[in-house]
């Protein structure tokens, strides 16, 4: 590959010493340069293909580090880390001590955010804008943001906010008709609209020419505080919320995208920039399926092809499980705010569109149209990323839970998730639904104790967490369902003298680590809350020690539940609690992630040795 | 008062033997019963006074229960209450063991969703229509939500997907400019503009018959799916997200209103009817000052004035601090979702509104927006409320924790808030806050604390939360900061044997608690976040016993820092967990909650007694 451009450029400020007639070569170099680093597998490909134009010109017009870039979510900005400084970086991205796969403000000067949950980049440029205003500065701030994020009710809500007051910023929205799913919503049918418009269709057989002539018309216009270029009479969300509205114009065009950045570039408050790009785009297998190349399988750059590599993950076996419920029961539901392939769903979608929804990226609506269904006789399973139920979290307490409402929450992506680093560690859920009065939680150990559980949960009065990881799992044969009593731990391997209570990985873990010890019990501890009093109370009062292990923070979680519990019953065995450590880990493989907590089998046979137990037999080495 | 119409309708079915020529008067009737129940003080006054005739109009044309009529937030439903069979209970509303202050499902089977917090009724009127439509039934969805609940992110998001569904449900905008405190946002300057259309003029003056002619013409129209009715070629923020707009009209014309509701009930899809309603009306005072008569203090029906009862609060304490603190540094911007009046602000709106952010009611970007101000050298305050933060707990997260950004959250309402009841307590936040690194937590004893704090919390590195209750306090003068070692705790009263380790209301009450016992030491644990460790080994290996009192939930809370604590250090006093019980606890009076909590004086002693303590005289007796 000839990067004989990008080999000049290590900072935007070389970039800008580059011709603008370089500039579709430049982002060619810059799109290569993107498929060959993710042609290793697992990172971002499709996303960031789309902004390379986009990327080349924001930086080629404006300055970073002082003025600021945000990119949304984050994912698409590899070119924006390639013409930033981090070309030589960019192999090491999303791998232990490399390059974040988001943008990361501790990275980098020129990363405005660090981000990873979409919807975030409109409130948070706010801020930037305020902040210069009330301190005289005069930066720009030009966050860009996919169609997808904005149908977020914190990105609508800051475009709301935005729209008051006036601060001066221009909005990318960057339109390619995709999040990570499909689009739903009703302002994406909207935009579709705006793409088949005339204006665009003569800009686009004009060329510069005509968008020139508009432009000036723009410039004089926004004087007068006319806020639409093309068509002011549509009906445009944007102009309805008092923001100037110029688009939708070409997002794979650097050179006309430059020519209208530094026209829009002097206009006063807030101004949306409509771009159009294709997902995938100049790579002709992604731009035809986006969706599996999003983040694809290791390929070859010449002959790329679509490989699942993935195996039977714990998301399969939840879309698998729920298929066969809804066919047994016609009171089901399943929810999920734009996560129909990480979740599992699709042949589930496909198969009973009448029992799913999508809310696109808000969570949550997700959450509270669940309790809406419940009121009216419906059993809601919403599934969704431990992460992300964190958005929905008031709506939980509030709409869910006082109720006590029969909502089930499938939580995929439990506990550290590896590459996606902290924005996406799951590592909160036991502690913030064990807070809430009502909830119940439950941990399987397996495929076969997540469909118990999920087929038990509709059972139960009031809601219901189920929560599991990222990865694989071993697959379960159809109407295998298991013998489950709801509420109750399970003793795995006997022994009195010191038990450990293992929740998910944990318990795996546990399972592990005990080999070679004797007299160490294990006990499959699938319920968090309540806790099996009965069972904990026995341990407690025959066992010298207790050993938790979660993936889950240390402070309040199963752990939390553990020690309080003992507390309450003047219970006095000692207790270590092992869990994810109460910082933010960055991103790593999940097993070494497990290593640094301490939670994986020779963390815990290092705790075992601290209270006193010998290994009969060498022990397995530590994965 | 002669309320002869009235005497007869204990059901929405009585509501309909009446003549549609009778509710202007049963509508005066009504009005005036919602004044004569409110004048006893604290209720919401003006919210319920502005929906009189649509409440009558809305349960003349729907059959409540069968029809579901949510009323977002739920305070402006007293009306709803008399209509439905609460005629006499009214003057409980409130009161321990009396009516809820907002709609509540296990009181009613009229009151549709359980509420308090604005913004939820859209997303659960979605989850509830698409119930109806996959079980085949056939009852209406009517969400009433306010211009100031729309604002919000989860309610703007919901229209989205309520827009791409098609969904049928009738969404009234009862818009009467006005959310708690007044209104802010790019879509509330859009409501404005339609109010002054020349349609809604025409239709003012022509009356009825204009009205039925252009309604004519709504219903055939629909029939061809155009989907606006007046000015269809307005920018409209709901058109734009396809959903059918009618109005505005005046919501205080119920025959009007009957007469419309009738013809769009039959309507396919999702309408919007823009309700134009005054907050107070009818009732002079409250009319010219919808913001104090919001939630007024006891007033005279035949001459009410205002009256501010409340004496000093906490609010004030903190709004007074923060005017003090920005004549002092330039880099501070206080921040708060709609609530200016509630968090002590309306004085340092007023003089420093370059220094002050309202969001509307948003939480999710009023949290973000800090985290922007904060990368940009800002030391925002975000006031809010603990309940209110819920909505902004993965954004506390992922915004503002990962980066360890400098924001101080002022969290006002923390612990119990009395009458509101459980949407409203705020007994969560020890716990949400604990379990997100890197936050620190404080709690002050007083005024003067609270003071210290705020300055101090400017000097930290990453996120502070200063949490303080509902209530009164006593003032401290202009200039008095205190001297706070930052993350120490105090001791109060010495004692070795049992050492009380109270936070805020908990410390009020163990000082209390402990009045002739002998040996019992209180301390003042004012920061939960990191625990001071050092005070905390030294009592623990000295003290028979530990008491922790908190308001706030005994989950994960500060008792469950306390007994981790004691865990991993393998230190083992007994320890008791004193804090808000692990359900909701209903609306009742704060010293009856705290009571029934066992945190109280009272509560204190009691488990003193359990470990044994003798008190040398009769103890106080308990409040």
């Amino acid at each position: 590959m000839n990067n004989k451009l990008l080999e000049g450029v290590d900072s935007p400020a070389d970039l800008k010493k580059l011709s603008v007639e370089d500039l579709p070569a430049l982002s060619q170099e810059v799109r290569q340069e993107i498929i060959r680093i993710c042609s290793r597998g697992g990172l971002h490909l499709a996303s960031s293909l789309g902004t390379v134009e986009l990327t080349v010109a924001l930086h080629y017009v404006f300055s970073s580090p002082t003025d600021r870039i945000l990119w949304d979510v984050g994912h698409q900005a590899y070119g924006h880390k390639i013409l930033t400084g981090r070309k030589a970086q960019m192999d090491t991205i999303k791998k232990e001590g490399g390059l974040s796969g988001f943008t990361k403000v501790s990275e980098s000067v020129h990363d405005a955010i660090t981000v990873g949950h979409a919807s975030t980049s409109l409130a948070n440029a706010f801020g930037m804008a305020l902040a210069r205003d009330a301190q005289g500065e005069s930066f720009h701030v030009i966050p860009v943001i996919g169609d997808g994020a904005l149908t977020g009710g914190m990105a609508l809500a800051a475009l709301n906010s935005i729209g008051y007051k006036q601060s001066k910023m221009l909005i990318v929205l960057n339109d390619n008709d995709m999040s990570i799913s499909e689009n739903v919503g009703a302002m994406n049918g909207y935009f579709r609209t705006l793409q088949v418009q005339k204006w665009f269709q003569s800009a686009e057989k004009g060329g510069k020419k005509l968008v020139g002539k508009l432009l000036g018309d723009l410039v004089s216009r926004a004087k007068d505080a006319a806020r639409t270029f093309f068509d002011p009479h549509s009906k445009n969300p944007f102009t309805a919320m008092n923001l100037r509205y110029v688009g939708p114009v070409d997002g794979h065009n650097v050179k006309e995208l430059v020519y209208l950045l530094e026209k829009i570039k002097e206009l006063d408050g807030p101004t949306v920039l409509h771009v159009i790009t294709r997902k995938g785009k100049g790579m002709e297998v992604a731009e035809s399926n986006p969706i599996y190349w999003h983040s694809p399988s290791k390929f070859d750059v010449d002959s790329p092809l679509e490989v699942n590599k993935k195996g039977y993950t714990w998301s399969n076996a939840f879309g698998d499980a729920m298929i066969e419920i809804v066919a047994q029961r016609k009171d089901v539901y399943v929810i999920t705010p734009a996560m129909r392939e990480g979740s599992g769903l699709v042949e589930f979608a496909a198969k009973h569109p009448e029992r799913y929804l999508d809310t696109g990226i808000a969570e949550e609506v997700a959450v509270t149209a669940a309790a809406g269904m419940a009121l009216r006789g419906i059993k809601p399973v919403v599934a969704i990323y431990s992460t992300f139920l964190q958005r929905g979290f008031d709506q939980l307490v509030h709409d869910v839970a006082i109720e006590n409402l029969n909502v089930v929450f499938a939580i995929d992506r439990a506990g550290v998730v590896g590459a996606d680093g902290p924005t996406h560690h799951g590592v909160f859920d036991l502690s913030y639904l064990r807070l809430v009065p009502n909830v119940q939680i439950a941990v399987p150990k397996d495929a076969l104790e997540l469909r118990g559980m999920l087929k038990a949960s509709l059972e139960q009065t009031g809601p219901v967490a189920i929560r599991y990881p990222r990865g694989s799992v071993q697959p379960v044969a159809a109407g295998e369902w298991g013998k489950l009593e709801w509420g109750t731990w399970e003793r795995l391997v006997s022994g009195d003298d010191i038990v450990i209570l293992g929740t998910g990985k944990g318990l795996e873990y546990a399972l592990e680590a005990v080999q070679g010890a004797s007299n160490v019990g294990v006990v499959n501890a699938r319920f968090v809350k309540p806790l099996d009093a009965v069972m904990l109370t026995q341990i407690a009062r025959s066992a010298r020690a207790i050993i938790t292990v979660e993936d889950n923070t240390v402070v309040g979680g199963f752990g939390g539940a553990v020690v309080e519990f003992l507390a309450a019953h003047d219970l006095k065995p000692e207790v270590r609690v092992l869990g994810i450590p109460d910082h933010f880990m960055d991103h790593a493989e999940i097993p070494s992630l497990h290593a640094q907590a301490g939670i994986d089998a020779a963390g815990i046979r290092r705790t075992l040795e601290t209270l006193g137990v010998a290994f009969a037999a060498a022990p397995v080495a530590a994965d």
